[in-house]
């Protein structure tokens, strides 16, 4: 659907949290495509959304591109069109709508004087409106409301004025602000290139002669590869038949600003990311919430899947035992309860606790984030329920306050619960013995010898890049509203 | 999937046989949805590759097109995404080639300076290349290889350029060559229009107060509307909040030429064009035949569905009785044969010969074109088994030699049985006692009362107008190949 | 679902309308399978609810069937585990009911004491009631509500009491009475037979070497095989490694009596049952149309597609052309359309007349029967519209009054406009200028060179042979709801 | 399919570990329908092949039932025409055969003499040969291989000659030799029984004022219900209008013989069976491993999901750290390489070993047993690979050697390494440092305060029961293979 006139509201843009994925191929025994495959499943859980393929087969351009998670989007039949390409890209999305946008899949592939190229991004361009205003003005025609299509389109329009594609993007990348780390299929070349702040990961590896570009570095690893090194913020790498070409031309002398979410909760735990292993991170926040909240108790737990690590950091630096506190039913459900019940029914049946580890104990039980709240007291009612004496909840990352313009998609403002009660009031509410986040202080440390600088915009306020201007938002989308 | 090298097979720019539709609502109580349906699946014999709907809510453009057929495509599940806008447009597209290209179906919505349009267009423009040659140089970027695509290009270009979206389109239609019945939704109006020469219908009907475009005249009547004229050849039509507005700018002395095929075969015999009953327009084939070949008969039929109305013009003009030769399978069906007995199969458990009807006649069967000449043989063995004497085949239409540069899409030219045969040649493999095809003189007799001219150009390869410069093609096809 | 306590509505034992079809194969190179697909492909105008074909592949019976038409249940991966085995029998099955009973999709297989036996079967069991009653007061277990499952067990509890299959059928045809023209796959032989009424067809062909029984012979012609002639009503047609051999212990000498509507409508116009061509006697209705309704008018059509072959018949009986009045949407086709409009604006969109044709003109149009009478009375409207003078509405059989207790399904007896109007009520209810129905002497003219009886119970409430006792079902069926 | 000539074959009868469940409802305001749905949710880790759902509705049973998942079998169209009967019956269902036998689908109802009931069972009947040969002896007639059928063909049968539906279940239990925990849905009655030795698990609990049985007691907390007690090995629990009524004519004195792996791996950790928590009798095998090798380590994780409990129980005991080893790509996963290494491919996208925490330890991993090997070696040379500088390797359970024959399915005897291979030669062959399994004293120990006695035969080859006798197994296939 096109849904233009929305742009107001940024959150349309549809482009928060995804996966990219790029090959060049060197080897003749490899199948570009099967690696972007298995790539993408290792990226899954940066976007459930969309999934995607574009082969260069000499040239050529194939996409396979569809609304669904990766093993429902791609089939041998499928695939089978795109050819064992030298160069590919691939792209998982989320969006928090329930858009059927498909012209928002990526990759996306256009063609123009100079050629064709597919451009597969994660992040957010936050002068959005300015440049596609300019782009507008200046003739040009767009078909969807993504970031993709507009960087595309940005460097499209350099490469028509200088002499060579990186030096396009280098260009680009000078006018795109925001946050993005994006892979690009051009005719001959991978290009992988990351916003000068660094918001997004993006980092490079090696399966036998051929070069990937992946988000995370988790699937290089699970790929049988060998992970080179982060691009570096504001950093341009090019791979060609002649090897890896580094292009540092936008690394300013300004500060770096690494999301700290992805540390917290959207990384997979596998990875290492700017010198620091998302896992160590997480066993970190479990070490920090035990020095900030230093509680007297019989049993760490941690919500599943996520709180493990941090159960497992809180008890080696506590001494308590770690103890799995729920079974977490594996299986795709769904409920038929029909009205209110419906939430509460679903999350009976998705998660119990085990009575038999509980009953009687003070239990400590860690999560990422609270966000509406229901979650949580449904949580501390099992426990309670099976037996626990006391139940203290502890969050590994500061209260979730601020709307994210960086490429985290945050549910409507209103519904997060820390912008309606103190914490005393939602440990009251989520009917806890005692509720601790992590201070902002130390969610810093968590990743402290992380090489680049991090963004805590969302618990602070204070953002690690200019972020979007709202009056300029409004005063465009009004005119586009009364043309007609 | 992008296939754009492929763009010197003229065949792949995905746009041929097409069915479109639009509605300006002025009636509170007609949904522009449901008639938008209604339409398309009336339309749905001009084209059943994919169907889709855009409309127009307040400005804003959704849309719902995907590949399959009108049953498949839409539910009231995401027609209900849509809105009661007063705009809508729909189209059902054919295309030869079993491409996943989602990228070409349509209506395409863009978005530019100006605001947005939707696009749904049946037809070929002769001159995509050199167009979007000059689109690219100018810096345009392309996102598909569909006429569709290129004319919302144009027509956005020239936008800028001059006060209106009507002026726009006649220049547009200025520098489009080829064949185009178009459909236009834009902000706040509704525009059809038709290339100079005519090539494919487009009609103008309403449904109370309510203004409707459409391909064919035969859904204007099937959902109880009013056909008014049809769009004349060069003319185009504007609906807008004060009625309809006729511009003939483009309208220019040179001579017209519809597509002869439509009458021969692809529109519904429901359907009047250029004042002319296309159901008339084949009993008078049939009536043709038999002055043509007035053969001493018992009975006449017609190959189902389309010899029927044939068949009862030969009836009617020689007095030897109409009577059903065969019974044709009406469910969907498959063959799990294999090799070469696959199409074999297929053709008998499909059809069979009504042995009571034929044993011992002689027969004169009426069928509109022979292509390869497989289905023909069938036919003609069919009787013979079935215990007809005589087997005398007739084609309403002349042997169908040359290519179509202007909206059917027609096999590979080298399986055509006329270029390699001549007719008695082809009477012999198929095993008919004689074969008849219409002379090129008598199919133009069968609308001689249109009030148009009339292309015959794939029997006479006599073309209505220009057709492409094959060795420009090749040139701009070799360029994008060696580019990187 | 099981569905058992609604048994003393007779329609829900779900077995009417339905194609049978059986293979003996002799050739080495004749695919089982590939033949009996073919088959039920050919008979699916016999029943489009579900389909399913058994293989007994030296002895052990692999089967697939499921809900759905024959292009959709089965598919090169299913059929693939089935085996080209020697015996193969298959079923199409209609139901008014839109039951998901599963466990009543045919063929059934059964295992007891003396091996497994495949059943597929055409018909209804009249006294269904009496019989399972009997064989549950002997401690039989039945796991759904169909006659086939009856059937089966009474087959193979006699077979227990006698020394051979063609024993336990001949012995289990004289117990079951009604309407059943069956096939039966047994360890060794194909095994074929019909009730002693014959009021469903049953025909015997060769293919080659290898013997075939079918519902209806068309499908023999369209695989290419011999048609050999109908079982006999009360004969068992038994086909091993010796050959066919014939077993007539059940050929009673009372009379027997075909179901006429099979001519009028369920049977394929290309086949012969009983000596009598179903086009031919279609042909002969239309010509007794005439000749009780000698019509003085310019045209006569039918509705499509079955009227086609009576207006072919009355126009060679009266001089009045033949012609085709309308157009029919060939597509499948729903409508979105709410509320009390939804069939009328499905009926405008998959029919509409042919005003070219039909203009000015007075018209004879013939359909094979009315149901409800809506149907009817949008033709007349449309020809009205389409500017028909005069239209004259002719049924080629009496109108349908009693319900059918031998395989038919006549949908609730009040919805059919016969019951509760006169053929001049009907007439200016419907809007024509005259209407009439064959009458019941005519419509058994239409078959009076068949070799058999013909059933007219539908129209005449004279059955041709006992029906129900419906008190004895009433008492049944208090019964069970009673019985806890 | 029907494959009843494989029956010697003990694995084709189809009724390996299932999930079972009922509800008698008292309360008006709970859907019975909708606890059954949320409880066959619940035991899905049970079975995963088929679900379904009977529901008896004032004396009619209807049923929905289909191959697939419960949150594919069922949605709110089909569970909507299931009403909100007083009794309803569940079922879940695992083969290892990709049979798609849907006759062995369940519930399975029947109905007979007495009226209908319906029937879901879990285990596996003994002397399965011998009772079907028996009733078939007797006329009866089947129509799948599967025990429930059998089950309920013999209560059917004792019901005809006994006066109650009670009488009849006790009477068939001392027919029927083997496993089985079983629920019947009859006229007025929910029943549940549990085989003599009490090899599967069958509880009751109550919601509200309703009475609930259920494989596994982890449902009934999480439905909210209360738990009351374990159905006793032999006993009967007839829940009806007037409460629960229990039989315990069955309860021998021999002893009895609860399968040991539903501590080790069946059962969820949240159900408590035979009034021992499975979560504590898993913790205990982590204890009791340590008990048995001490290993000098410095971490001990478990392979997801199923070691982390008996990694904590390790943990505990020896005060070496818990640590997560491994990330688990939660997404459904499926792999496009061809050939050989499609396993591998699969296993190193789906896990992956956590470096950072890892790295330079010597490491205890836990996992519940193995059975080709191919997965244990490939998780040792992930941690190798991660930097593991040990890798031992513990097994929460003595190795498989037996094949069971009272509910399990264990793939083909000869792909069992421990069949093949000595430990020592398993440890070399999965390349870890050392290797231990629990040994059968021990893994009796997990359960020692369990209220029944246990069977270890898949381990020892000392069943707690009769297996069935080979070869009469043998002979009757044979004869059924002859008999034409």
């Amino acid at each position: 659907m096109q849904k233009y006139v929305d742009i107001d509201s940024k959150l349309d843009k549809f482009n928060d949290e995804c996966g990219v994925f790029g090959i060049f191929r060197n080897d003749e025994d490899l199948d570009s495509v099967e690696i972007t495959y298995d790539a993408l499943y290792g990226l899954q859980h940066r976007g459930q959304e969309s999934a995607g393929i574009t082969v260069n087969c000499g040239g050529s351009f194939s996409t396979v591109k569809e609304t669904g998670i990766v093993s429902e989007v791609f089939n041998e039949k499928n695939l089978s069109t795109l050819g064992n390409g030298r160069i590919a890209v691939g792209h998982v999305r989320y969006t928090s709508s329930k858009s059927l946008d498909r012209a928002s899949n990526q990759p996306l592939v256009i063609r123009y004087r100079e050629g064709s190229i597919a451009i597969a991004s994660n992040g957010s361009i936050t002068n959005f409106c300015e440049l596609r205003k300019e782009l507008e003005s200046g003739g040009s025609i767009f078909q969807s409301n993504s970031d993709a299509e507009l960087m595309a389109y940005i460097i499209a329009f350099e490469r028509c004025f200088t002499d060579s594609l990186e030096n396009a993007v280098i260009k680009a990348m000078n006018r795109l602000k925001g946050a993005y780390s994006t892979v690009i299929c051009g005719p001959s070349r991978l290009i992988g290139f990351r916003d000068r702040h660094g918001f997004r990961p993006l980092c490079i590896g090696k399966i036998k002669n051929s070069y990937v570009i992946s988000s995370e570095s988790c699937v290089i690893d699970s790929l049988g590869g060998e992970f080179i090194r982060d691009i570096l913020p504001g950093e341009m790498v090019v791979i060609d038949d002649e090897g890896l070409h580094s292009y540092t031309d936008n690394i300013g002398s300004g500060k770096t600003s690494f999301c700290l979410f992805e540390y917290v909760y959207i990384a997979r735990p596998d990875s290492v990311i700017n010198g620091v292993s998302v896992h160590s991170a997480r066993i970190k926040a479990g070490e920090l919430l035990f020095k900030e909240y230093p509680i007297d108790a019989d049993m760490v737990c941690g919500v599943p899947d996520s709180g493990f690590v941090m159960a497992e950091g809180y008890a080696k630096a506590s001494g308590i035992p770690f103890g799995m506190g729920f079974v977490k039913n594996k299986y795709i459900g769904r409920t038929i309860a029909k009205g209110k019940d419906k939430m509460h029914r679903l999350l009976q049946t998705r998660l119990t606790a085990l009575k038999s580890n509980v009953e009687g104990k003070r239990v400590v039980v860690i999560d990422d984030s609270i966000v509406r709240g229901e979650t949580s007291k449904h949580i501390v009612r099992l426990l309670r329920e099976a037996g626990a004496v006391e139940v203290h909840m502890l969050i590994s990352s500061p209260p979730f306050i601020y709307p994210c313009y960086f490429g985290v998609d945050i549910s409507d403002k209103s519904s997060l619960i820390a912008n309606r009660m103190t914490t005393e009031e939602i440990c009251r509410e989520i009917g806890a013995d005692s509720l601790g986040y992590l201070s902002i202080d130390s969610v810093h440390k968590i990743a402290e010898n992380a090489n680049v600088g991090l963004c805590d915009g969302c618990y602070s306020g204070l953002y690690g890049a200019k972020i979007p201007d709202k009056i300029f938002f409004d005063k465009y989308a009004r005119k586009i509203k009364n043309k007609t």
